[in-house]
């Protein structure tokens, strides 16, 4: 069993179906999957299922509840996204702290996040229910996060906080490492032709060098890229010689 | 001048146009207005338009390209962001990482992040032209963000570096900050009150004294929360006095 079956994400009045489904999708790509609904205006919905994409998994295993007293039965802690703010005040705080706080709760305690309407959020009634309100840093002038993109934030901190790990496929098969005295053959490869072709010149050869050094050290070079410099320099020696 | 007027998000060969109108809010709702289009199957369009909801300003500036080269003209750094990772490396970072990057550059750097095609993603030859890659930790079973919702992540995690303050309304003015002795009276209150209803036992009264000034010291009260509590209190007492 994952920390993620404890955190349940609450979509409370949802106007338009393709939001579900889009919500659906956001949540899985985070690993999450334990999505309720109240009271959805449309659903189920082939609009939903449509934007889930590839989340219908998580869409047929949605519960639906008639009142939000349902669907934070058995929750522990209940926090709601809120984009106003000017009601009755309990602490507010981003997604990455509310994040970092449940983190820090013990394993088994159960999370809701109450997501409000499209267009006029949570109710105060509601409101009062959540013991803190998660407030997504937004444009003053403009701060209506679309209502699944408000999941995919708050999804995305949780996995960002509790797994952050990046996928990086076949990157690391593909580069084998080198030495450090790989990169001193290099180096000293390239003094040597950047001379014999009479770009350094070998009384004043520090700047340069350095330079250089520099520049390939930052690059993390591996092994099949410092066998290609080593052919390019060997190239332009030769194409000197032939000159 | 914003310092978000350097930050470029360019939508390589975006297939929806809805998409198109979702990021464009996306980016909106986190103070970014900076949009280009390389080759947009379908636009303009009035789905784009729609799912743009208030950001219609945002997509009537966006730029319209041929091709990435003239999107990215003027660019000091591009980073791409990918979901696969199947090609050869460039330093792979999350979007927290790729942001605090940014963040240390001057102020005068353009920056440009590329997102690729809904399905496809960035082309081999597009992705060699990144400096960076950007990676969203996801489900590795099921790793496809939408393309409006991987450009809320970006967005919002630029506004979380640049500039994270919570709009909190009016809750500042509905709540009268309070002194500690106001506390002390409180809690002097309580002891009186709750020895008078015969709760607290004069003789050992530290653990529950002790329990309730953690309890109240935790809850943050404000001046007119102090009053119900003085109300209550004095309330009991009466009704003690009463029976």
């Amino acid at each position: 069993m994952s920390r993620f079956d404890n955190i349940r994400f609450i979509l409370v009045g949802t106007t338009h179906p393709g939001n579900i489904g889009a919500a659906a999708r956001a949540m899985k790509t985070m690993g999450l999957s334990n999505l309720h609904l109240v009271e959805p205006l449309h659903y189920p919905s082939a609009e939903a299922t449509a934007r889930a994409s590839g989340a219908d998994d998580v869409l047929a295993k949605a519960v639906v509840h008639k009142d939000l007293v349902s669907a934070i039965e058995g929750c522990n802690k209940v926090f709601g996204m809120s984009a106003r703010l000017r009601h009755l005040p309990v602490p507010v705080v981003d997604p990455r702290q509310a994040v970092e706080q449940i983190q820090q709760y013990p394993d088994d305690t159960n999370v809701a996040i109450l997501f409000g309407r499209e267009h006029s959020g949570l109710t105060n009634d509601e409101l009062d229910r959540c013991q803190h309100l998660i407030n997504v840093p937004a444009n003053p002038d403009y701060s209506s996060l679309n209502l699944a993109a408000a999941v995919q934030v708050l999804a995305y901190e949780f996995k960002m906080s509790f797994d952050p790990t990046i996928v990086v496929g076949r990157v690391g098969e593909e580069r084998e490492v080198i030495e450090a005295k790989d990169l001193e053959h290099l180096y000293q490869h390239f003094e040597q032709s950047l001379t014999a072709i009479g770009f350094l010149d070998p009384q004043q050869p520090k700047n340069l060098m350095r330079r250089l050094r520099r520049l390939f050290n930052r690059a993390d070079l591996d092994r099949n890229e410092v066998q290609i410099l080593h052919g390019i320099l060997r190239a332009a020696e030769n194409g000197r010689g032939e000159s």
